[in-house]
């Protein structure tokens, strides 16, 4: 509507004005705005929820573009399901199991999960205690049928009011909790069911053979669908999150001091890395929970040490948190005179790439599975720059007492003093990570040489040089690059 | 056994060893021996099992020494389950709900929960994941049913799979994850029931009514007795945690501080406390979700600022990082001289006591729920004591410098700087923490004035000072004691 329009619009409203009394003219003016607002307000409610229903289906699409494995893991469940009701049709079987065809459904809905760990701790919770609960409940409604009908119900469901209280009170154990949880729901639930149902022994005899094998059935759909089709390990999960918070650390080691040093501070993006780590131990901790029950697979053997990566975590963690300070340190409004920063920019940021080459071929050697060789050099390489480090600190004082009102220097200075101790507190606990990762390689027998091209473009190198020489580390900094193709 | 009786038995050892050829003798004289270590293995075993039992015998009571409204839940868990048996028992209701009695102990055992707020986070997810899914069902069936015999399975085997699969998909959601994950499960579990179980439609409305009526009773004998039974809610479990993770900050802080300057570092467990802090996440986030669904119970009323704890959890956090690097600069090798230690002692201790002032306060004021009024004078204190800090820090190297060989001394004095630089820091997010209390406190409308006779007092003497002075102050100190007995 262009400005003569409106002019037009607005004669149009004063002669209205003029032929009707003022009192009704006024709640014309108001309708004709309030159909035109009306109006507005529908299309601006529209635009709205478009760009709402636009907006949620990116979040959707993201997700699962961000992991296509989500999708497929939904593919699966409905492929399971689907299956499921198809033996449900076909007569034979439907015949063989009964009306407790339904058991087979109900256990494909909440065994299936999302890795395999899951799926076989769920599976196996779910088999053990319906029946070790059906055989319980088979002998208690004996005993209960022995001694009489005025003695059953009270038998019955005193057994149920302790049984199910002992259980629930059990799962508040630790080791219950994080191993048989889902199991001991089900096993109240059986046992109630069963001790309930009223049925006489034998007639529960062939209930409890029928519904053994339908949740036999739904089980075994559930494990061999998880597994054929594009299975997630969690074992594999919990080793490519330590990869990848490892890199991740180096990287906002390397990024805080550089930022530190640099003229303008940039890359948030890389020296906030460490964030991802402070928060990962649920995480963590339900991974390697959930990969003990795993089958070998891949690399990951029997018995494979799962619970050691909680440990790597937990060691990262503890070298996130000082990486969190001197990140503040980083980002604080008063700060040392460029003059005395460049007198340690140099050595910390060589302690800073040490320290970062050190996580990064810890992270290497853990995501090649292969024995981290040349991390203890790496080690003492970061040792020989704290060493240089504290001798440049030693000959500070001297410099700044030196210059002009040396003191007002000194007192300057102390913000970059801070930044270096926090950097030398930062190497001693990426040792600690550099030492869990150690344990991890020898608990898990890591391979010593490694058949892959790139690592053995790594280990030619390494035999060219003498192992004590410099060279040798020189040639191993690549390593952090290649990524076996299995985890990249 | 006393020596005497020892030295006959060998003496009859010694004529058999007369009578009997040698080898015969070896071989009595072994027997004699493995049965002996077989008794002794046998009573080995019987006391290291008593001992294991009773270890973990001790183990389990304490879990419910601990927190003895877990062997009231595992309680309430058997009590409801008993009521709902008996139900079952009762003809008139058996007979109403027909065999599908079972689904109410089903529900019973899968709702109850321990707290309140996951009780009707199930019970709620449960019963409208059933009518909607169950609704859904009855007309895809209604369609099938119209489809003809060859469509129909195709029709609904097709729906299951495209349901399940897009339900699946939708739990990594993270709104759906935390608020309707078991609504999801619970809506397939239906959906396919419904689905597959060939019933007519006629047939189904029938099923339908009647599941729903058992489920509805599960789900109000869970409420029931979860709310009438010593409840426990999720909200007021996160407030306690929170009110205890602030005091255990502050006790760390100041712990720390002391510790660093005590001629002995003891005190341990408590400079300690942070750790409790660093691994709240998972924890107050769950507990924030389930609070949610809970209905207004004491002085939580309806829409509490639940989620505005996880912030204050983050503040405290974000603190407790640095508490960790300070705790790590107080138990490190290289510590600067007594001597220079002493220069800062009381302004550091004074700065940690103010620190810990301010998280005692606001500890208290949100374990009172009254407005933190006195908080920002002991925030104002605190950043008094960070000045004055900075002053002694200024006025450090000239004394230093005093002294004889200063260069040394300064450097010495390094690890102090970082410990002062360090205390500076924790005072900001101590402030951090203090801010995100005063909004919860706007959020949630803290009262004002406190009917409470320890508040009264406090607030009595409150009034007596002008509110500028600092006796204000020193009388609200006492205040970190004073604790709400519903909280105590």
């Amino acid at each position: 509507m262009d400005a003569a329009a409106r002019d037009a619009q607005g004669s149009e409203v004063l002669e209205w004005r003029v032929t009707v009394p003022e009192g009704a003219s006024v709640t014309v003016e108001h309708e004709a705005g309030a159909a035109g607002r009306a109006c507005a307000w529908l299309v601006a409610c529209v635009i709205m929820v478009r760009a709402a229903v636009a907006g949620f289906a990116r979040k959707v699409w993201k997700i699962g573009a961000d992991d296509p494995r989500r999708a497929v893991h939904a593919l699966k469940v409905g492929l399971a399901l689907t299956l499921v009701s198809i033996v449900y049709y076909t007569r034979p079987i439907y015949d063989g199991v009964g009306g407790n065809a339904m058991w087979a459904v109900m256990t494909v809905v909440v065994v299936f999960e999302y890795t395999v760990g899951g799926c076989v701790y769920k599976g196996f919770n779910r088999a053990v205690a319906t029946v070790s609960a059906g055989l319980l409940a088979l002998g208690v409604n004996w005993v209960a049928e022995k001694s009489g009908d005025k003695l059953q119900p009270v038998i019955l469901s005193g057994s149920l009011f302790l049984l199910a209280a002992a259980a629930t009170f059990s799962r508040f154990i630790p080791t219950v909790k994080s191993r048989f949880d889902y199991g001991v729901t089900i096993f109240i639930l059986t046992y109630s069911l069963v001790a309930v149902s009223g049925y006489r022994v034998d007639e529960l005899l062939d209930l409890a053979q029928q519904r053994m094998s339908t949740i036999g059935i739904g089980i075994v759909i559930c494990l061999a669908i998880c597994l054929v089709v594009w299975p997630v390990w969690a074992g594999q999960e919990l080793h490519l999150v330590t990869v990848r918070n490892m890199e991740k650390l180096a990287g906002a080691v390397e990024g805080c001091v550089e930022d530190y040093f640099a003229a303008k501070p940039g890359q948030a993006a890389k020296s906030e890395g460490y964030k991802c780590v402070l928060n990962s131990k649920a995480m963590e901790d339900s991974q390697a929970n959930l990969a003990r029950w795993e089958p070998p697979h891949g690399r990951f053997r029997f018995r494979y040490p799962y619970a050691q990566y909680t440990k790597v975590g937990a060691a990262m963690r503890h070298c996130a948190y000082c990486v969190e300070a001197l990140n503040s340190c980083v980002r604080a409004e008063v700060q040392a005179p460029e003059h005395v920063k460049r007198l340690l920019g140099d050595v910390c940021t060589r302690l800073a790439a040490q320290g970062a080459r050190v996580l990064r071929e810890a992270s290497s050697s853990v995501s090649a599975m292969t024995s981290p060789k040349t991390l203890d050099f790496a080690v003492a390489d970061m040792n020989t720059a704290v060493q240089e480090l504290q001798v440049d600190l030693r000959a500070l004082p001297p410099i700044l007492a030196a210059e002009s009102a040396a003191e007002m220097s000194l007192m300057d200075a102390m913000p970059l003093f801070t930044v270096a101790s926090l950097l030398i507190e930062i190497s001693a606990r990426v040792e600690g990570v550099a030492d869990a990762v150690d344990t991890l390689a020898s608990l898990a027998n890591f391979k010593l040489v490694e058949a892959d091209d790139d690592d053995k473009k790594g280990q030619t190198e390494m035999k060219v040089h003498p192992l004590n020489e410099p060279g040798a580390d020189a040639s191993t900094q690549e390593n952090p690059t290649t990524k076996h193709p299995e985890h990249a």
